[in-house]
């Protein structure tokens, strides 16, 4: 009996292993090629990336295998028998260098390089850019979301409105990305995030009144006692119940922690429900809210003093919603120590060919200066250069550097124990404070400068000229 | 040590779990309720939804329990020992009446009709609209790009864009809603969808010239040669090397089956493709086209005559990527058989009070003419209403009905088999011939017509002045 999900190495596309067996019975199985994982362009017209999914990609390379039955399958549909051996005892042994989890990064670098023989490269591919484009995409997502909330509380809502099991990857990646919480309670218990959530609308119909409902509740959980004012009329319904509790918990020195609101117009009804509380001396009631939440609202929420202590973030957050994919792609760039190329009528998408190092440059204030793309064995640089406008150049200078792409799996085993995910968020919020700021604005952000060393410029430039002749 | 992803009933909102601890100690988890999943408003602009998800659903609630170390877990999240007694032994054993899987549906209609204890029905609900919304999201976008592509044949190709683990949900649903096959190796074997796929740029690069990365891989697999050939220059030297393969193929009597364009302005690029293909008299070798396709996308190259014949649909399907999330709701209607209503101040979001059936009426022709939402007691109605606007009526006359909602798990078992993804498929296909085209367009569809009888009319009035006053 199948599961309803069983991770094998079949989570790829067919012609990924289509393309194999013929590497196979070519005689290509020996061949070393490096492939580089890159994105193209900044989602949401953003003015960079949080680079996420790492540690997930590289526990489930640990599992990528073929299980009898999926070789079975595999005969089924056509594979023949001496490359299906192959397979059954397939392990990726390759090297994976990859930038840190929670990285800042930016279109056109190489975040993960890996090396290996073609076919082992080849097979890897589509759970590589399923899992890092989709992690990367939220964890992008998400920082644009706590960048608007200005240090106030975020939580990751998303659950029932994500994509399927998707919902479990997001999570993780909100957590990197800037959430300080999730009501996903399987991701809490799988990657240790703190978990949130009080009651429905559901609780409140089930009492008749709403005064009764939050007085359970609150007796239920008084550590957790945040409650929902709008399901009949928040104004002349909803709070005054939730004020009549608060006040009688007071009698007995307990306190209501928060009210929420989950529709209507927040700047509005935050505004008037903050001056009633306060009105009653319950200054110190919370005001959360959720309902379509994203980046732009929060933003316009904050620019208007809506007096909100927390926002409970959803469809927006957890599906990217307004670009729900990240065009990341995985490019062969060499075969046997052979710099390759791809050619396309589009300048932006021709790959940067031979096998690459990036490092990144820190001004005198330590904050990100420039990225540089150089070949592995180039070691002095002084002058970077627009991938291909030649007279755009910038020098480097003294300027301090960090080669940025570590190794990070090697002989079939990964090289540092899983980081918990507060490590990469704690990471994340480091790097995030050395961008600056003019690359974090929402509408036409500042385009923070990614260039080409010398000898990688003249090498493109020698490829294309080849192809093109 | 944790696997990537074990699935269990943490895969909800930690709101679901601290509710049901507060009904458990509030004397409450006897209470007979009744949940309605219903969504409110079609995707993409469009005049109806694909229910898919159900079977999916149903499988995983057979899972949906709790581990010991789940237990444990929730034990440190402050939940009370006796409370955890109850989950140990937690299995869902309430009643689910749900349309076909595969039906067309439209907003309001409660689609599946959850009847259990308070507790229980509280507890599935994120795991229910988690699948249901993202399967019926996908499934409905599949639906629109295959009525877009007007028979010819549409395969997924969307695994490395889709949003982590759901691209296994969003495979399956696609398959529903009408490709005919998946670069989704795993989606395969789990649903038994057929699987399709050649090769990519990297194969070509991994050779010496075209020719001979063409030529190998036709070796390789005669019976799959579809060959890619933009790597370089479509016209000046991948369709000739293509066209050289060919020709000496023909001599051993073996043939090309096609040709893939993965860049450039396929309406321009097709057309030039075809012509230079029959000029040499390869009318046989077929067209297959890939990269950034949608409904809007093909329906445009089918007007300008385009002689594709088949599309590689990823990321904009995948994802439902102009709106990757269906607003699908789950609430309370009824409470000890007395109904429930949740007030707005937008009237199309109160929600239907009651337990309630639906019904399909049919006009002379078999096409779907209105759907009516009926108390379940009622039987014989000769009119339905408007939801809220109370002078629009439609007579139902003596026209021939259907009950969609059908019982289909209780007492803690599914009441039928799964269903093979091709039935459901089948099943799609069938009830949508049964849809008018009207409702199909892309731009400003007809809306079809849902409306209540008089009686649910009445209660839904009576309760809202209750609430108002």
């Amino acid at each position: 009996m199948k599961n309803n999900f069983e991770f094998s190495a079949l989570y790829t596309d067919l012609y990924e292993l289509t393309m194999c067996q013929a590497y196979f019975f070519s005689n290509k199985s020996k061949d070393k090629v490096c492939f580089d994982y890159f994105f193209r362009n900044n989602p949401f017209n953003g003015g960079y990336v949080v680079f996420a999914g790492l540690s997930d990609f590289l526990d489930l390379l640990n599992d990528f295998k073929f299980s009898e039955d999926n070789i079975e399958y595999l005969k089924s549909n056509g594979f023949k028998e001496q490359f299906l051996s192959y397979l059954r005892n397939f392990k990726f042994r390759g090297k994976i260098y990859a930038f840190n989890e929670g990285e800042i990064i930016f279109p056109d670098e190489p975040v993960i390089r890996v090396e290996g023989n073609i076919i082992e490269c080849q097979l890897i591919e589509t759970l590589l850019l399923n899992i890092i484009n989709f992690e990367s995409l939220i964890a992008t997502k998400t920082s644009r979301i706590a960048y608007a909330a200005k240090g106030k509380t975020i939580v990751d809502f998303g659950l029932r409105r994500a994509q399927g099991f998707g919902g479990l990857q997001a999570t993780k990646a909100a957590f990197i990305g800037g959430v300080a919480g999730t009501s996903n309670t399987l991701a809490g218990y799988l990657y240790n995030i703190p978990v949130k959530g009080t009651h429905a609308h559901s609780w409140v119909q089930s009492f008749d009144s709403e005064y009764d409902a939050f007085m359970n509740f609150v007796q239920n959980w008084p550590e957790n006692s945040i409650l929902l004012i709008d399901t009949y009329d928040t104004i002349n319904s909803g709070l005054p119940a939730a004020i009549k509790v608060a006040k009688e918990l007071e009698r007995i020195d307990k306190r209501v922690l928060g009210v929420r609101l989950d529709s209507g117009d927040f700047a509005y009804l935050s505004k008037k429900v903050r001056k009633i509380l306060d009105d009653n001396g319950l200054h110190y009631i919370k005001i959360v809210v959720s309902n379509q939440l994203d980046e732009y609202t929060i933003q316009s929420l904050n620019n208007q003093n809506a007096p909100i202590d927390m926002f409970g973030v959803g469809t927006r957050l957890i599906t990217a919603y307004d670009q729900p994919a990240l065009d990341g792609v995985y490019k062969l760039s060499s075969i046997n120590n052979v710099p390759k190329i791809k050619i396309s009528d589009n300048m932006e998408k021709v790959n940067n060919p031979g096998i690459k190092k990036v490092r990144r440059y820190f001004d005198d204030e330590g904050k990100f200066f420039i990225d540089g793309i150089l070949l592995q064995e180039e070691n002095i640089i002084k002058v970077l250069r627009h991938s291909f406008i030649s007279y755009k150049k910038t020098e480097t200078g003294k300027r301090k550097y960090e080669n940025l792409l570590k190794l990070c799996h090697d002989n079939g085993k990964r090289l540092f124990n899983c980081n918990p995910v507060s490590e990469i968020s704690e990471y994340r919020r480091k790097r995030f404070s050395q961008l600056r700021e003019e690359h974090k604005r929402f509408y036409n952000p500042h385009i923070y400068r990614v260039g080409l060393s010398k000898k990688l410029y003249k090498l493109k430039e020698r490829l294309i000229r080849t192809y093109k002749s």
